[in-house]
């Protein structure tokens, strides 16, 4: 299974509100004044910027940032664990021994990776609310579509150009972002695995914390490293506590403006769901790595992936479930209600929102496990059945006007697509043998032995016996015929007899109708009364509010500092000395060879990560910690427990970002790695 | 794993209160009047001591009734599931195939079965109040649990009886039950897995419903089958909708009397910590099974139970979060609250009684992951440990004076015991492994890996490491070093080095001081405080209710009777044809060879299973169905989905337990199975 922004988009998590100084600021509105007066320092518009064109996405979902003039990008390990997972083999496991190119010729492609480079900001309020106008339900979830393909394709020239509009402030206000987009990505630096997530599980989201959760990757374009105009010089001495620190990066996804029947359903329903789900999951996936070494290999990085998640997911329940929160969300919820009431133009336009989102979301829960089964794909869990999936829907969209298409088969989305169909990244009959059957098998507990859909689906087969005989016979494994039939077109498809073609063609009707339901019914809802709630806010409180994440580039500025937990403090910077100290000699205590081979070489006194009261969440992983100067002092990777929080506002007291710190970086790039060739173009 | 109570315990739910004319009465408060009213029918006092003699308890978690004057006992196929599996070998796999003894030679003794025959009630209210009056925290622990071990061994004459101090309505009043206990318990038929649990996991706790969830034991006395004074006859004709139903058996736990603060507790943490658990370990253990049929034959029980314990605490999670049910409890706590606090006899007594168990419910939260670890013993699900810690224990406390005792090591509860550590049951140390190391794991995980007690048991070795030491080089396997270690006491058990031994050792300290707070500052405030509300309930609403199920005997009766869902009626009837429409030849809705086999022989029109308004809930697995004659009508074997809510609170509506006709029995004792003996024995 392949990492998706929804997994990833918790790999680390924080944010802010309530108070103006914090927050996940976009470029086009952050708040200059505000940092000044608390920090002394005003950035120009120069500073800012060359920052945002320093910053870059990994559109999979993670961030990094542009480190040499010839495309260096620096990001976590845990952001390119898949290609380094993907370009391994039983021969040879990157993921275990670590990645070096001594040269640029070294460098190797890593088959799903694209990386945006952040261009322009247009606002598009204007022309999207107008194409809206007056309607409600599927209609309005029609016209919101079609404006929005058409805004897109008209900004995206070539495929060099990636176009999103994007919903801020739940619909409030509607920015365009135009991206550079670069898909030839390549792996330069990657350390062992036992070292870029030391403590494993047990440590993740802990803190203190001893991990080079480091990658480096390289943007390629017509066959050399890509020149660029903008990117960050590193600092010689990295932070101290105390210091000023900006992190420039894409944090996913909050909640934060969420109604309180939104939250309810977060906590009662959704996330569960999605708990119990990956614990099952999980326990699964730790035997199935006993299989073997190579089915351990094959299924790391899904286990991580489903580790990260759990725990990631178990601190945002545990923090729904404090009641004090929503009572919080209660009192924010009826004060703003209140003067809504108090307003006869504000009334008759938002006042029946609130209700009317309640109302989406009893919608939702009648629907949302045929919803998450059928069309979101739990019941599918196999990268074949995704190939599939999208030969089979992109043959059909394409045939269809840009703006009546899915929204992922937009002309500004096709490349994306186009290289997902085309990866060369291997794909393990014996690993989607199993994920498949446990999606077959979840479907059919969420929805019932008698549900029609999932007659159609397992006719009298057993779970693992349809999955062992569509994986078997599937010919979509060679990238070669998917590269056929996505040339072949709707003729090629329609004619396909592969058994995963014709599984994904079986449930693709019934996969439409509920995504229908669920636009019109409830995204459509939300959307339409969101907007009307975000209007009524910016009338009533004003626009201080940083919005909610979007997965698009936020600027957010901070300090270097520890946090009070349970009566003691915890200091902000940990050693190298630290590691050693921690190690036991077995996973995921286990230091690898190299580090203890070069244990009388380092210094021991080096800081290797700190924290800071940054607010980032989730998609943030990889983003550059930037100083005054916007000098690389550091690399998010991970927020502390206390942050997981965050996703429903921000507690500056405990809520605190993971980095690892750039002298860390520096001495194990020096005397454990002798990566001089990194170390000189980053300028050291 | 063994099947513990707390599991067993919700292998079917239900419930009553509300209506006085619902419920699980205690034998020695039935209420006849009301039965009389409801229904016409007016049981004599011998009509209900028969009932009590011929029902009977299986001491690990189900019931059963005596079905001939020699001792054949009849249950569930999922209550004697473990011994079945316990006796088979990988040359022959009862579970899969069935077992018949065709003659009392091939009868077949199950390790771990004691079964209990209800002699006697009495009532010790006023001597266990006196022992306490005065006291709170560990000093009315302390005083309940000696008063307890004195009353019962007082009571226990024998080995041959068991006695048991039991609190009724949360400690308003305590009985003392004494039972006949049994532990020669053998093996007289068990169908075959795929159609004693036909429809598996995806049928289980719905309706319509095809199984033979049925086996019969026999008790044996001095190498003889025991000869029996009360029994129940077989009624030719079964039910039919509509017919008055009595079910006589041993419902485990509900929580109709838990304070607010309690629910909330389990809403919040006790329940979805359970889930989030069984989860895990089911995906681990379906992934174990794939190891081989051997790995899949070892682990089918516990992951049976798995399942089962899942299906079913979701269930009640899913009633919990319904806030209707919660804002019922929190009206019916205040109304209560409000009469007592208006007298001021009663409010100087149990004023205070709700606060302070909110205060104990805190105090749970404080202390419940490291006593669930390292007490109640999850972190060391292993069989071997299980003797180990029974070895340690028994040695140490028999040294004791009785009351001073664990109270699971009193005198009058040593025979079972002493059954448990000398179980010839066999040990599969490749599962041990798996199961060990994912205690071992979880306990790191709910403790911090800095946890000192997680380190001492851990040093720096990991879970799967330690597990496969210890379960590697464990001599507790073999029976023999358990009876040696059993019979030389104290100075054989200090003086082992056995690793098991060695692993108890190390945690038994802190296994001991966590269960003493749990003990003083948790269970003795619930105990202390649930006394006071229940006297105060009593004065107010009289004792009109039936006490919270506490695993002892109890009877109620019902109606045969379907309910409406979705607006559809559903039958209260199922017919054996409809086993053949809806088998797929396919795991878990293949029926066995047997019964395609006998296909032509069988009257498709017998009735397989029916469901009834009679309040059960978990422990009521294998409870006999009788009708007002006192004859067999049917083997209660589930509960529908509905019923799971009726840990805290009957609804008549929907609520509905599931059986086992008669009819159906007889249909396939003598068309598939061809079991003249048993059939001649049951008067057939």
């Amino acid at each position: 299974m392949k990492p998706t922004l929804t997994i990833l988009a918790v790999l680390v998590a924080a944010a802010l509100p309530a108070r103006a100084d914090e927050g996940m600021w976009t470029y086009n509105r952050f708040p200059v004044q505000a940092l000044k007066q608390a920090s002394g320092f005003e950035p120009s518009q120069a500073w800012l910027d060359n920052v945002r064109l320093a910053s870059v996405r990994l559109a999979q979902g993670c961030s990094g940032s542009i480190v040499s003039p010839d495309g260096l990008v620096m990001t976590n390990h845990h952001c390119a664990h898949s290609c380094i997972e993907q370009l391994s083999t039983a021969q040879k496991d990157y993921v275990k021994d670590g990645f070096y190119a001594a040269t640029a010729a070294d460098e190797v492609k890593c088959p799903e990776l694209e990386v945006n480079q952040l261009v322009a900001i247009t606002d598009v309020t204007a022309r999207m609310n107008k194409a809206t106008t007056g309607l409600s339900g599927g209609a309005y979830a029609d016209a919101l579509k079609a404006e929005k393909a058409r805004i897109e394709k008209e900004c995206a020239t070539s495929d060099d150009v990636r176009c999103d509009v994007v919903a801020l402030y739940s619909g409030g206000r509607y920015d365009l972002y135009q991206y550079r987009r670069y898909q030839d990505i390549r792996l330069v630096f990657a350390p062992e695995f036992a070292i870029a997530f030391f403590g494993g599980d047990p440590d993740n989201f802990m803190f203190p914390r001893y991990d080079l959760d480091l990658s480096f990757l390289r943007v390629w374009k017509d066959g050399k490293p890509a020149k660029m105009d903008h990117w960050f010089r590193w600092s010689k001495d990295g932070v101290k506590a105390g210091d000023l620190t900006f992190v420039s990066g894409h944090p996913g996804r909050t909640s934060r403006e969420f109604t309180v029947a939104r939250i309810e359903h977060l906590r009662d329903e959704a996330i569960p769901a999605r708990l119990l789900r990956l614990a099952e999951l999980r326990g699964l996936l730790r035997e199935f790595q006993r299989r073997g070494p190579e089915q351990a290999r094959v299924s790391n990085a899904t286990l991580f992936y489903v580790e990260n998640a759990f725990k990631a997911y178990s601190g945002m329940w545990q923090a729904l479930r404090d009641p004090a929160l929503l009572e919080r969300k209660r009192a924010d919820e009826k004060a703003l209600r209140d003067k809504v009431a108090a307003d006869p133009a504000l009334a008759a336009e938002a006042g029946g929102a609130w209700d009317a989102i309640a109302g989406a979301m009893k919608r939702l829960s009648e629907i949302r496990k045929l919803h998450e089964q059928i069309e979101a794909g739990r019941a599918f869990g196999s990268d074949s059945f995704g190939h599939a999936r999208m030969l089979l829907r992109a043959a059909a969209e394409r045939a269809l006007p840009n703006e009546k298409r899915l929204r992922e088969y937009g002309e500004s989305q096709l490349p994306a697509v186009r290289q997902a169909v085309l990866s060369e990244a291997p794909i393990h009959p014996e690993f989607e043998i199993v994920t498949l059957a446990f999606g077959l098998d979840k479907m059919r507990e969420a929805l019932g032995p008698d549900d029609p859909i999932v007659r159609t689906v397992l006719g009298p087969k057993s779970p693992l016996e349809l999955a062992t005989e569509v994986v078997t016979a599937t010919k979509l494994r060679d990238p070669a015929v998917r590269k056929a039939l996505w040339e072949g077109g709707k003729a090629a498809v329609d004619a396909s007899d592969d058994p995963m073609i014709r599984l994904a063609r079986a449930v693709d009707p019934a996969a439409r109708a509920i995504r229908k339901v669920y636009e019109d019914e409830v995204e459509s809802v939300l959307s339409a009364q969101g907007e009307k709630i975000a209007k009524a806010r910016f009338a009533v409180l004003g626009t201080a509010q940083a919005p909610d994440a979007t997965f698009t580039l936020r600027l957010s500025y901070g300090t270097v500092k520890g946090w009070q937990e349970g009566g003691r403090n915890v200091e902000p910077i940990t050693r190298i000395r630290g590691a050693f100290d921690r190690q036991t000699g077995r996973e995921p205590f286990a230091l690898p060879k190299s580090w203890i081979a070069a244990h009388a070489r380092l210094d021991l006194d080096t800081p290797m990560n700190f924290c800071s009261d940054n607010d980032i969440v989730g998609g943030n992983s990889g983003s550059p910690v930037v100083d005054r100067d916007a000098k690389v002092v550091g690399l998010v990777f991970d927020g502390n427990i206390h942050s997981l929080g965050g996703d429903y506002g921000f507690d500056p007291a405990v809520n605190r970002m993971v980095a690892v710190h750039s002298r860390a970086i520096v001495e194990a790039l020096r005397k454990v790695y002798g990566a001089t060739r990194i170390l000189k173009e980053i300028g050291l």
